[in-house]
């Protein structure tokens, strides 16, 4: 029989009533004739429950040890489904990732799946089962011990499954809809996608819609694993939600797919530092080992040897980045007149694949800007993507002039 | 270095002050010089709160998921108490039952231990590791399931783990600080014992003093496992407690050591049963097929060919008694004019390993209940006990009575 994963996150599994409510969309899919994969989330607060309970037991804690806590959320929501559908008659059992085993690297609290063999639960799908409930976000190390995939790493963990198991189609359940062309609370006029490339949906999974977790996507892209966003709140309908897919599936599309943003950026700049070969490379270095994430990067124009030099990165990081320089300064391995953090900016993006044969986006999306009175600070471009950093108060502004300039509302 | 076992409790890890006070008495005895093994509950009520969840899912649950689901707890338990023992520099690390691995029957929610394996947990001992934290009421069965030992299953944990670590001693902490002669409740008099016996304390486990689980007290006496009882709430004492041990490190001992009592009793009489070879098979057979637990047997004398026959049960479990003796009747393998039941009676024992070579003590007890006027309603003995079956209005009557008669309030 073909093989269906299906993956419900907290709020989907938040109670008994919702595990019910769940259990009924499985069944439905076991009638349709598919063997299922169910990959389950904690039920909704008890992650960070436990979580909670660490952070007070244990300052530094012991990363095998927090995983081995918080990875029970899971369990209890497997077991609990596993018996409501044997309850609705269907053969189902659970399994924690130990028991599969979903072998991951030995990083706890952020692994990596290796590999999930297949062969146990193909044969008890050969043996009758239909559903297999698998705890989501948790795997097992080489030693034994039980890993945890970080956060949103059930929607990992269903993609992975998909893959190793050639599912037909992954369906994430989720408490929203599907992906929008931008973000319903910010323009009204925001539209539901049916279809969506990996492409597009991995730079607006990076850029903050917070819908599917950007190591699913890539996952999935590579694998090929046809992917589908959709939720679990509203009646069953086999075309609802937003299907992820490869760029061929798509046979139109708009050129700009979607109007993505980040509130939370800050734009630092080091004003007059000597412009030599090796500079970037002095001052981004220190950065990294200081766990700042530099996202667009910008240098001036040299004059009399000496430049500015423009980054940006989360506004909680600028405290880390300023003493990070100042320790570079101090440590005479780079020099600079001043840094200046400025800390009320957002980042705005259009993203879409048609930009790759389309000119004149970037042309058009900077007039709009500019016809509305927004300066834009910071500028980059990928192939399907350009981000400009403004200043946070035209967020809102930009974001609808942008939707309404590319006619994201028509499909 | 020598081991030690201790065992928590859930009221004795119900909360992270709690589980941060029980590691404080870990860390006490890692500072003696013990390596140590901690067994560890779920947090009181956590237990409680999924064995609600399952039994609200599932009517007739598969037991499988219910192990998968109620063992979650003593995870938890385990990874914090790990993190807390790590926090005040002690080496520790936790283990869940599939971990060690604490192999078990298949028998899922009623799994018996069949071998701790000791060389993983020593190997990290070896390596400087000073505590090993156990989640305690689960082991794994041969196909990879996780299995759970029933209610109080963490005793029995606990002693296998000291049977097979060969510990000095295994110290179960609960909310008691001792094993007393009677009840406290009911008699003011009652004194805490510093030494019992095995047997007398297997008697008494399974005459309803609630301290140790039965099955625990069996595999101590078994393989020789010194078992302490004593509160998590007192201040340390070395010599706190009651020591369960063998009857020859016991010097000096009252005859009787402990009146124990059971309220929930019923008897029930066939009346006029045919006298005849196979009589008591044919009724208690169906009795023990319909889930009874037939307790204490009294046949009368026999008259004409016909006799009475009594028995007692719990008393909650009297209508299933009535309805397999009045179908073995209709099935025509019995024959009794009427089946009358007491619902009112309540049990009565003393206990102590002194009455193998004493004689009187019987003669005693009967005189005691009679001078107060108690009527004695059926009678067993074993080699260590004596039990009766009383009107339950004389219950603390009764129990006070035998407690100052035989003098248990003197060491």
């Amino acid at each position: 029989m073909p093989i269906l994963v299906m993956k419900f996150g907290g709020t989907s599994v938040a109670n008994l009533d919702r595990i019910a409510r769940a259990s009924k969309r499985v069944a439905r899919e076991v009638a349709n004739g598919y063997d299922v994969i169910v990959i389950v989330s904690a039920m909704a607060g008890k992650t960070n429950e436990l979580v909670g309970w660490v952070n007070e037991t244990s300052h530094l804690y012991d990363a095998r040890e927090y995983d081995a806590v918080v990875s029970s959320g899971e369990q209890v929501t497997a077991g609990l489904m596993a018996l409501r559908l044997q309850e609705m008659d269907i053969p189902a059992r659970s399994w924690q990732g130990w028991q599969v085993p979903v072998k991951t690297t030995g990083v706890h609290s952020a692994a990596r799946i290796e590999e999930i063999p297949s062969d146990n639960i193909k044969a008890k799908f050969g043996e009758g089962m239909r559903v297999a409930v698998v705890a989501g976000f948790q795997g097992i190390a080489d030693d034994g011990r039980i890993t945890t995939l970080g956060r949103g790493g059930s929607d990992t963990t269903a993609v992975a499954f998909a893959a190793a198991f050639d599912a037909e189609r992954c369906d994430i359940y989720t408490d929203v809809d599907g992906v929008y062309t931008t973000d319903p609370r910010i323009s009204d006029k925001a539209r539901k996608l049916d279809k969506i490339a990996f492409e597009e949906m991995l730079e607006l999974a990076s850029l903050g819609a917070k819908v599917l977790q950007t190591r699913s996507v890539e996952l999935a892209m590579r694998y090929k694993v046809k992917l589908r966003v959709l939720s679990s709140f509203e009646e069953y309908d086999p075309e609802a939600g937003t299907l992820v897919c490869d760029e061929e599936d798509i046979v139109e599309s708009n050129v700009v797919s979607g109007v993505a943003y980040s509130r939370d950026e800050a734009k630092m700049t080091l004003i007059s530092v000597a412009d030599r070969p090796g500079i970037a490379s002095a001052i981004f270095s220190p950065l990294a080992e200081a766990g700042v994430n530099v996202d667009m990067i910008v240098q001036n124009i040299s004059e009399e040897g000496r430049t500015d030099m423009t980054f940006s990165c989360p506004v909680d990081q600028v405290a880390r980045a300023q003493k990070a320089m100042t320790d570079a300064k101090d440590a005479g391995d780079i020099n600079f007149h001043d840094i200046v953090a400025d800390q009320d900016v957002a980042k705005v993006s259009i993203v879409g694949i048609g930009m790759r044969s389309q000119a004149g986006i970037a042309a058009k999306m900077f007039e709009v800007l500019s016809n509305e009175g927004v300066n834009i600070k910071v500028i980059t471009t990928s192939e399907i993507k350009i981000s400009v950093l403004i200043d946070r108060k035209y967020m809102e502004l930009a974001v609808q002039a942008l939707h309404d300039a590319f006619e994201l509302e028509k499909a």
